[in-house]
């Protein structure tokens, strides 16, 4: 099958105007939760309900069965007790309908009979050109085309559509990655759950991100992955487009590769051999769902630094210390400021003060000349990029938060990657304040140098690869 | 000076009730945080500002000079310029006033002059038997005595007083410690930041933290000690009461030492060494405030486990792979549950869950069998500590999350430890339930799973140092 017929069937199965339930019922949250991020998604499409008990389903029209849909259905979620859900699926076929979603488990996750009972699936779904994702899913959320089925119910924060790609082979842990990024103001493109992936893969999906215009970073929880030389054909084909990969990808430990077997009957891989395989191809891997939301959010904001070597400052000489510990661990050089930058410093900061990296500009630093320290920073040739103090506002009278954040925010789209660096927890209103100004910054220390880290190796990924081409 | 004497005279600096503060002025926020947390804290005894320039502060009577304060001053904090202060102390001395914070800069940490300066001021003090903290530093909060002379401004959330003691050598980044804390509803006893140590020095605090009865845990954001073998006998004297010592000891790499020195003088050491000195005396060493706070979490709320055998559920199999491979980064074991355990859940659980740790319940279990679950992986034999689903609420009619909670609070005094962690990030609604019912619970599962294996392997510490004593 050619990749445009194939991106060209994946747009259809993502973008449905006319939605069969089958199975839809109120005595589980799924046909709930359904209507619920329609509802919140802005969904205008119809959704036709399909269980015979039912004449309707929260004030929705009940279908009795398949046969009665109207025919202008383009897709089918099905919620069937496994023992059921097969016939449906033949059912829909002979009504033309080959969009569907699979969200009913019992299949290779639960032994050899579910095995069996998902290959048959397969072969069914291969020979009639039905487009099917799961089973052992809970849907997907086309942020940009307002368009979801999503069975979920933890998928919290406004629904931003943006840039960002997220697969999820496991449905709850992906709904919290999409909680977080959402959190932090990032917008998504396409959130789609996989489950045990009978037919459509995480490779199928990557492809599809990678070629899919909305989408600039491409996120997942992973399991396992099906087809290896294949996710380094797409690693390659996402590393020509600079369209970043940051996997949380399971399976670190033996403990992991046997939950990952018993929960989507994925394959996790030796898992050293797997680490040298993210490195190698550019695939970024974390191993917490706030490493992973503090990644997307610098590969969001920041261009890619051209070196490894950051400055820091804050007006706190004990979280300077802390703060080299962490770019030591993670491998950031912190790397001491030239000439220029320390002679102009002195001139700003207080006689005691001792102009340094990480800068400790003491609580005593002249806070209207907050914007000339930025600046001497981002001028400085030892540095590639810098993680300003960033001040989370107590309420609207707080003037030194502000200015202290239009310092740097001034430089934000300048030459040099800008990491900010929170000074303290923010309250809902620095929340809302941050929103308003676009204004994002690392929360979270450890997590924050990790993505750091991931951004400056992208970096050196990319300039590999491109020499490589280059001969 | 007997022990005794010292536990006293630290005891009158702590519980100060007429409180000069020598160089009040509305040019720096010092002394209206001074205010604003005496205010905070309830503080019933008296302020007594001292500058020639002001009649009145913040509508306090002001004094021109140290010779015209009452004589029931029992108390100094010191805000001048280091050019002035050791005028400052010489004449309170002569009013009899020997307890003394000095909170500016400029001594040990500016270079030679500052040392010079830092090395009178001790000799000083040493000769006239003035108990002095600083200088460099933020001053303190007595929680439980409702006193505080602090001229930080970064302190948020409600002063809950309760039994951890905290020392900051740095102070900006110790408020964000007690914040870290106080968000979690932990109590503090004594809140001290030491800065230079010219006089009083960590382990004068450690020490005075030991005995003093209030305090069960003792935490600190440390650059360095001055003397590692009274740290040795103090860990000992800690072990022998029980009382765990969480520190954040900067200096892991060369530039994390370097800003030590610069920022307080300190000298922190080989990391090395430290790392195993650390180890060898049962004294916990985290990287970061949030892992700090999620270990004192644990401290605060649970007994030590007899071992290292987590048992786990959630009801996501995703996130059981992400845990099971944080796990086995911190060195926790996550062993097969028990026959009797499977057999158990095997009645409670869908027909397609496959009982194993760690357990995913799936979506699909029984919510009103929740206790079952808990119960028996509390009994199980191969487990020493479990780590529970945790639900935070939307809203007051959100009986799933109240009964999957009310689950593992019933065991909560109970045989084994319990750590529960929350499925997803707390709402404010969420946090305050949890205050009101005295729910704790893992928010961040990296930091948390350290904090595990610090509560683990201090245990294990415990039993080795007993059967040395028992010897």
């Amino acid at each position: 099958m050619s990749q445009s017929h194939m991106q060209k069937r994946m747009n259809q199965l993502f973008s449905p105007q006319h939605v069969a339930v089958i199975g839809a019922t109120s005595r589980t949250a799924w046909f709930k939760n359904i209507l619920i991020y329609c509802d919140k998604i802005g969904f205008k499409g119809s959704l036709y309900p399909v269980n015979p008990n039912y004449k309707e389903l929260e004030g929705i029209k009940t279908f009795s069965s398949i046969t009665e849909l109207p025919d202008n259905t383009d897709f089918a979620v099905v919620l069937l007790n496994h023992r059921l859900a097969f016939d449906a699926i033949v059912s829909l076929n002979k009504r033309g309908i080959k969009n569907i979603f699979l969200i009913s488990s019992g299949y290779a996750e639960v032994g050899e009979e579910g095995k069996e009972k998902q290959e048959a699936l397969k072969k069914y779904c291969k020979e009639n050109d039905i487009y099917l994702i799961g089973p052992n899913c809970l849907g997907f959320i086309n942020f940009p085309e307002k368009t979801s089925v999503f069975a979920g119910g933890s998928v919290d924060n406004d629904l931003i559509p943006g840039h960002i790609g997220v697969i999820g082979q496991s449905g709850a842990a992906s709904e919290l990655m999409v909680s977080a990024l959402l959190k932090k103001n990032l917008g998504i493109s396409l959130y789609v759950t996989s489950g045990n992936e009978a037919l459509i893969t995480i490779e199928d999906l990557v492809e599809y991100l990678i070629r899919d215009e909305a989408t600039k970073i491409i996120t997942g929880f992973v399991e396992g992955f099906k087809d290896i030389p294949r996710v380094k054909k797409l690693a390659a084909l996402a590393a020509e487009k600079k369209i970043p990969i940051i996997l949380l990808k399971i399976g670190r430990s033996s403990e992991g590769v046997k939950v990952a077997a018993s929960h989507t009957g994925a394959l996790t891989g030796n898992d050293l051999i797997m680490d040298g395989f993210f490195k190698q191809f550019g695939l970024i891997r974390v191993d917490s769902i706030e490493e992973l939301a503090n990644t997307a959010e610098l590969f969001t904001h920041c261009s890619l630094p051209k070196g490894d070597r950051l400055g820091l400052f804050i007006f706190s000489g004990g979280l300077c210390g802390m703060y080299a510990d962490l770019c030591a661990k993670y491998g950031i050089k912190v790397p001491p400021l030239s000439d220029k930058t320390i002679q102009g410093l002195k001139t700003i900061l207080p006689d005691f003060a001792q102009p340094d990296n990480p800068l400790d500009i003491t609580g005593a630093a002249d806070r209207n000349r907050y914007h000339e320290i930025v600046d001497l920073m981002v001028k400085d040739k030892n540095l590639d990029i810098i993680a300003p103090l960033c001040m989370p506002p107590k309420d609207s009278h707080d003037v030194f938060s502000f200015g202290a954040n239009s310092a740097f925010m001034a430089h934000i789209k300048g030459e040099k990657p800008l990491a900010p660096i929170v000074f303290k927890q923010p309250t809902d209103y620095a929340r809302t304040y941050f929103k308003d100004h676009g204004i994002y910054c690392i929360e979270q220390p450890e997590e924050g140098f990790k993505a750091i880290s991931h951004l400056i190796n992208y970096g050196k990924f990319l300039r590999q690869f491109k020499s490589r081409q280059d001969k």
